[in-house]
């Protein structure tokens, strides 16, 4: 969610880096598993690009959004392959050399062997100058970070172990508490209610998302703040104003996180 | 996938916008979606970002985008309620005064009959001055398109009514044909085959995927070119090279798009 009001809050981008999601062929299930892990965190995520394997548009991504927010995640292209090219371009984008983390070279000692780690397998060592590593529990490989950018794996499962490392060493924001509440109605029967309360509850972010299912339009409302009982009060109230339509909400959830 | 380098092939972006998406609440399904469509339509899909509804954050993508690449699409934010700021935020990027659309109050009119257009459901018919019209025959509210940028609902279903729309408008680049090869090794070991293929065939663009399943790393090569006689010929090459390993491939399969 955006960060709204609460200065405790840290900010997050995605870049998720791969002609495979351009082009349709892989459907990109890292975003809603690290939005959903950002949300509980409470860190606010605020923008996600997806771009290809091209240098220039890596670096152009990495360097608009470093500068303007706290975190940057990055997703795909660190293998050993000539369409892996995240590394290299992410030290362009600082302006650092790209040469041989030692620490890595280990790690890629370690995993491969010394008599198997070749020179296309050692490309995996190269990163920026500077570069602390991030581990890689499945595959050896590590990711790395300079300043606030976070590059990991694109493989779901490797990306997910790096993840899960990196987000112990971010400061958790306060939790994002959330409600949603479900109707079968038109948004738009509903939508001067719910202008009038975020009118009265400006710190809540409310959110409207119409869906279609079975041939009929539903509603479902989601209110979201860092305060509990400031949640329960709006989420109250909207259903007070959905009954004030004739209509008893299908579903109402409440859960500490986005 | 990127535009390579077939000067025929228009390019386009693709802006998400919700904070649903940012917080994991909602799964983005639109993405694959477009992506595939493009795909088969052989335009090529650049860049997408994902944005919050809030109007710094749209009218920076869309005038980053509209400058760049041949089309911009847009989902989401285009209801009656508070947070559907995409038309004003949309008119404020191109500098154009948001105003009613006759034609699309007479569709509102249509759709809820003149009583029941409340000015909450009116709004809906405001937009840039100069935008075209984008049918939605779900739930009466048009999108619009203004310039290269064509405006969308977020609903899957409604999006996908416009899109179908709007793609007959757009110039049908040549088809992108792809192929995809899938064995039972890991991508380092052919990394040097594949860095010199995308040598040798300079106009087709070589992905190498790896994935991990079932406990053992796997890897698919994709080889994406509008030159049917090409592909073959590569994909036939790139067979024989992993037959050196004393791999036989799992799978191996060609279709006329991405």
């Amino acid at each position: 969610m955006p960060k709204a009001d609460n200065p405790d809050t840290s900010t997050a981008a995605l870049i998720i880096i791969g002609n495979e999601i351009l082009s349709g062929r892989t459907h990109d299930t890292n975003t809603p598993w690290i939005a959903e892990k950002l949300t509980i965190h409470g860190v606010a995520l605020e923008e996600i690009r997806v771009v290809p394997d091209i240098e220039s548009a890596i670096i152009r991504a990495v360097n608009a959004l470093r500068e303007r927010y706290d975190y940057v995640f990055t997703t795909g292209g660190i293998g050993p392959t000539h369409d892996d090219i995240t590394a290299a371009s992410i030290a362009k984008a600082f302006d650092l050399p790209l040469e041989r983390h030692e620490d890595a070279y280990k790690v890629l000692e370690d995993y491969y062997g010394i008599d198997d780690l070749t020179p296309t397998r050692a490309k995996m060592s190269l990163m920026p100058r500077g570069a602390g590593l991030i581990p890689n529990p499945v595959s050896g490989a590590p990711g790395f970070n300079i300043g606030n950018v976070y590059v990991m794996a694109g493989v779901p499962r490797i990306m997910q172990a790096m993840f899960d490392h990196i987000i112990r060493e971010i400061r958790p924001g306060p939790p994002i508490l959330s409600s949603t509440v479900t109707c079968a109605m038109a948004e738009s029967t509903l939508a001067d209610d719910m202008e009038e309360l975020q009118a009265l509850f400006p710190d809540v972010q409310i959110g409207s998302y119409p869906h279609y299912r079975g041939g009929s339009l539903g509603l479902s409302v989601v209110m979201r703040t860092t305060d509990d009982a400031l949640l329960r009060r709006v989420t109250d109230e909207l259903i007070a104003r959905v009954r004030t339509h004739g209509i008893e909400p299908q579903a109402v959830s409440m859960k500490d996180m986005g």
